[in-house]
């Protein structure tokens, strides 16, 4: 029977993990898999979801003095090798056009994996005085890495985000942006996403190539590994010196500008489906639910029935909800699964005899929880049970983050902890990447970030056992 | 004197007016030139027009049904050749990737120049049924093609736009779909961009590569020239059939879907320039308009000008227009000509005497008409007269389009008008590709459409004399 096959397909989260996210992903319809190798199709409910992401952090960009501009996608080879860490990092992993039209090129070029290289070229021009200071600029574009292993939205080749890209007169100023835009990313986790992050610094092996110092969000997902949910870089005067951007300050000498760049992707859909998606699909915020309720009429076809739920739909409509009536020839049940798989946070079930006692039913896509409410109450009810439901979804995420952190000690405590647990293990380190790496090759457990709130565990570094220099949150990562 | 610089620097469009285009372009700071070649950088005041666009044409296409998704930007070179007449078309023209990090690719891509070949690529396995009809997809990109001659926004190697690609389960379906969708752009083009259009069919040389029927909105532009400014394209089965994009219809038979795509791209934002502009600069429609009023205080150093200067533009912000206020340190003078070059509808003046009075004077962009307010009727003028520019900027444009349309009834009526005029001529034609060919050989002038709005201007071809088929705008075109 075609309408049970939608719930049967779905693998159990906690029998394949892997599976059940890549059933989700497709079952609800967020995601199509593509012939062009290792890039995805990404279909209107997915799409949906990250236009209210766009629009969401647009706004709170805008609101710190962010303007949007384009740069093109290509990079001339020689442009990507100004700076040598920079090169370095990317250069293994672009896609290189060689020819335009019938021609091959003078000079390759590769599309775009990140833009640093092209708002460079552009700040040496564009910035001459310190009036010209600060420029904050973004981008909303796809970039493109050539990744071996692919997995839709968290390692994709082409990924939609943006990138910003700043400059300052200062030091401070600069550092101060830096931080900044992490602290927008994270109260968007917090407040839109219901994504409680830790907030830190990498270490000098994971910071982003080319930059003094990189500052992350790392987020738990529902299986306990890492995802490093948005970066925030600082590039101290490293390129401005590369590309020789110089701007005359107000004593009429010659300064180096001080830059940052920070980033958050479409990978934030898949800690959007891994720290709330449970066996029935999908579990959506309602602050970033492109649909927050759904209207399924039950028997249809009985008279005033799908009136009914038509003006519902219009009068929650008209309160700013987003609604979605299903009167499509499929069955209730159907219907029902339908909503769960795509995380639609209510459903508000309506049939005749419902109407016959003014009550309609509401089910919280949550918790499960079925409501009754007599229909003069619907248009209050819904706000509230969508802010209930936002505020709920945090604080589980939270409560899972708070039981899935755990402290070590000493090795065995450390070791015992990764054989035995998952989630991020707090332990203090001695600050040598020689350290670092030993403990990826030995557990492929990696150092997420040196969080802000820092926390003295242990006098000696959790590993080699030298002098502790800095708590770490370490663990396995997406 | 620094000040002067901004105003002197701009050529006069009856002088030159391609070097006064790239001259408003510039010095309006729309677009930067980029070192990547034939791209450009579009910097804020240029990209915060296209931010209107998008939320404009994004909201009147959701009206309709449209649905948002994004594909890769990858074409593999075997899906580009599927549909002859559009790998003819395309191919000679488009960048090729050939190395994906370290190693050749087994087989090349290009870069979309467009998107037709992904969309049937997963309209083929995405639609089974007639349940699955109609579908009404639209991305927001870019794309790339390898133009040899390129002139910001105009031409360039890459550009903004969107695409819709839609399938449908019968021919008059499709044909309303792409009748609606240029509907839509000349709607939007007329509404908020102040720019009417010439809506008609491309002959089958102008034709896009790989339709059935391409249909388009015409724009004139100031100095005579045409720019195609929008197209939708009715496919038929042709893709279907190269793809094999099938659907079972209610009765159990296999049959082609129909399918349309329509585009739109940051091209018209050079028709904005070119249709509104003047020698000082830029003349933006209100509706489009990033920044609708400047507020620019007078001898701002005076007390109580500065706290006057930014109450009223708070006030108006509050109202829900888009005010800047200049209370940088330049002199009130170049902000004048700063604000004309930007094409700010209004701008406020207000000083100490003003404030003495209880006045200010508001002056308007598209007229220089000044007009005296008393400072407790601002709040209520200013969204006044930011109507009456809207209409009037339509209305000079009408005139203009009227004016500049002309009409040939025999072929040395035609050559004559095209010796001594520029505009639009309105002429008879019998219909063969051979005759049109001749015409853009003699002549360069091209069919810009065949009108719906049809008139019976003479018995035969203006140009070879044989029976008349269809009358046909002819002009010069960007």
């Amino acid at each position: 029977m075609a309408e049970k096959k939608l719930v049967e397909a779905i693998t159990s989260m906690n029998e394949d993990f892997a599976k059940w996210y890549t059933d989700v992903v497709t079952k609800a319809e967020l995601i199509a898999y593509s012939n062009v190798k290792g890039c995805m199709v990404i279909k209107p409910a997915g799409y949906a979801i990250w236009e209210n992401i766009q629009r969401e952090l647009d706004r709170r960009f805008k609101e710190t003095g962010v303007e949007n501009v384009y740069m093109p996608m290509f990079i001339p080879e020689g442009l990507l090798q100004k700076e040598k860490d920079h090169v370095e990092g990317f250069a293994p992993e672009v896609a290189w056009v060689t020819h335009g039209g019938l021609a091959p090129l003078q000079e390759r070029m590769c599309v775009r994996p990140t833009s640093e290289t092209l708002f460079c070229d552009f700040y040496k021009d564009d910035i001459q005085s310190y009036r010209d200071l600060p420029k904050v600029y973004n981008q909303w574009c796809s970039v493109v890495r050539w990744e071996k292993e692919t997995r839709p939205f968290l390692r994709s080749r082409e990924f939609l985000w943006q990138e910003g890209h700043t400059a300052h007169a200062t030091e401070e100023e600069a550092q101060a942006r830096t931080e900044q835009m992490l602290d927008v990313y994270a109260d968007f986790c917090r407040e839109v996403l219901a994504i409680p992050v830790v907030k830190g610094r990498k270490t000098e092996k994971e910071k982003f190539a080319g930059a003094v110092a990189t500052y992350t969000i790392e987020a738990l997902m529902h299986d306990g590994k890492a995802l490093q949910s948005g970066t925030s870089h600082n590039f101290g005067t490293g390129f401005a010196e590369a590309f020789g951007i110089q701007y005359t300050d107000k004593d009429n000498h010659l300064q180096y500008v001080h830059q940052t760049s920070w980033g958050l992707s479409t990978r934030i859909i898949g800690a959007i489906i891994m720290v709330h998606g449970d066996d029935s699909g999908l579990k959506l915020p309602p602050a970033i639910a492109p649909v927050q309720v759904a209207v399924i009429p039950i028997r249809q076809q009985a008279e005033g029935v799908l009136e009914k739920a038509s003006s519902i739909a219009d009068e929650l409509r008209k309160a700013g909800i987003r609604v979605k009536l299903d009167d499509t020839d499929k069955s209730p049940g159907f219907k029902f699964s339908e909503q769960e798989m795509r995380g639609i946070p209510l459903r508000i079930e309506i049939g005749p005899k419902d109407i016959e006692n003014g009550k309609c039913v509401i089910c919280r896509r949550d918790t499960g929880e079925k409501i009754e409410v007599s229909l003069d109450e619907v248009n209050a009810k819904i706000p509230e049970l969508l802010d209930s439901i936002q505020k709920d979804m945090l604080s589980r995420a939270e409560e899972h983050l708070k039981t899935h952190t755990y402290e070590a000690h000493d090795r065995e405590e450390f070791v015992k902890l990764f054989n035995e647990k998952a989630g991020f293990v707090k332990a203090m380190w001695c600050g040598e990447t020689a350290c670092e790496e030993k403990i990826k090759e030995d557990m492929a457990v990696t150092s997420r970030c040196m969080p802000y709130k820092q926390e003295h565990l242990s006098d000696t570094c959790v590993y080699c056992g030298k002098k502790a220099q800095k708590m770490v949150y370490w663990g396995r990562a997406y």
